[in-house]
């Protein structure tokens, strides 16, 4: 059997999609968390110098959306048909838009450029969860063709991260967005791994 | 049998990589070029107030790599099994990664701005042209396990864009990339693709 074995920081961010998917796929997976303070050290021996990275039978693979996919594949959350899975994989592509603009500007350390980088999420956001508000109206309460994938586990693992940035749930004025999310962490798989991984912050 | 009409604007860019996903499939295509002027009264027509856009069967795509996949799958450049689906997606989302880094920087109107992300960029860079390198030496020739995919068309489609906004060749001093690229580019249908599309500065 495979052995997988997933290397991210102590937080949510980048991670936390690929546990919400290799959990409700009912994948075991060592989940193994760096402390940024050992991150210089370990860097060098990342494929491109980042993490999320994921071991797989002695292999590192990297990029957190190829791997997303890859487990979404396996637990079948990536639709019926190559059309649908252009859906999901377009859907996905303008989460990541978001969680993008809004982290950019979350981290940035100059005063200025962060203010003008808020000023681009800032305007990003009401547009985009409108839009994603809709779709899941529209697509009977799941991002694609009335039933979960690896989209609506995306959109509701990074609401752990994206409730840290907007120091408050992003779904708050959006009901079938809200919905979904609670949908997606009452799956038993998805509600035991969040009831079991450490607390963190963000 | 199904009809295709990518539309996009008139530059390489986005586009590019799915025209040349297109042609390299042998799928014919409605190739849609909208200009500048005309943008702003299309804009909320599209999914997402972008291009570029796919219609098929009377249907709108959008999100460029989410399109390009479809392509891919339907070309037979997405690899032979599943682990290599994820290398060709990671590959791909490093590929895009830099691309950006070096789009924003480019398209910044801000000065103060516009220096602080080409040093991002020009940092993001050599860092990356070194690793896809060693990648595609490692790998026969290509990007993934010695044979063509997605990845090694979509490198090769923004290098026309890249070419532009670095005003070089960005493979000038990576010889296992200029020898990638010349290949691709000398794909019959490819090759064709070239000689008859619109030239445009970008």
């Amino acid at each position: 059997m495979s052995t997988y074995k997933l290397t991210y920081f102590n937080v949510t961010g980048l991670g936390e999609p690929i546990r919400y998917l290799l959990s409700q796929s009912g994948i075991k997976f060592e989940d193994v968390r760096v402390e940024f303070d050992d991150w210089p050290k370990l860097k060098s021996n990342m494929p491109m110098g980042q993490m999320p990275v994921l071991e797989l039978d002695g292999k590192l693979y990297h990029q957190s959306k190829a791997i997303s996919r890859f487990i979404a594949k396996k637990g079948n959350l990536y639709g019926s048909n190559e059309l649908e899975a252009m859906e999901i994989d377009a859907t996905v592509d303008s989460i990541d838009d978001l969680r993008q603009a809004l982290s950019t500007y979350y981290w940035e350390k100059d005063p200025a450029l962060k203010e003008k980088l808020k000023g681009i999420a800032f305007e990003k956001l009401p547009f985009y969860l409108d839009k994603f508000e809709a779709q899941v109206k529209k697509n009977g309460g799941y991002f694609v063709n009335g039933k979960l994938s690896w989209a609506d586990i995306l959109w509701t693992a990074y609401c752990d991260y994206l409730s840290f940035v907007l120091a408050g749930d992003p779904n708050k004025d959006h009901p079938e967005l809200k919905k979904l999310v609670e949908k997606v962490r009452a799956l038993p798989n998805i509600k035991a791994y969040i009831e079991k991984r450490p607390k963190t912050q963000l």
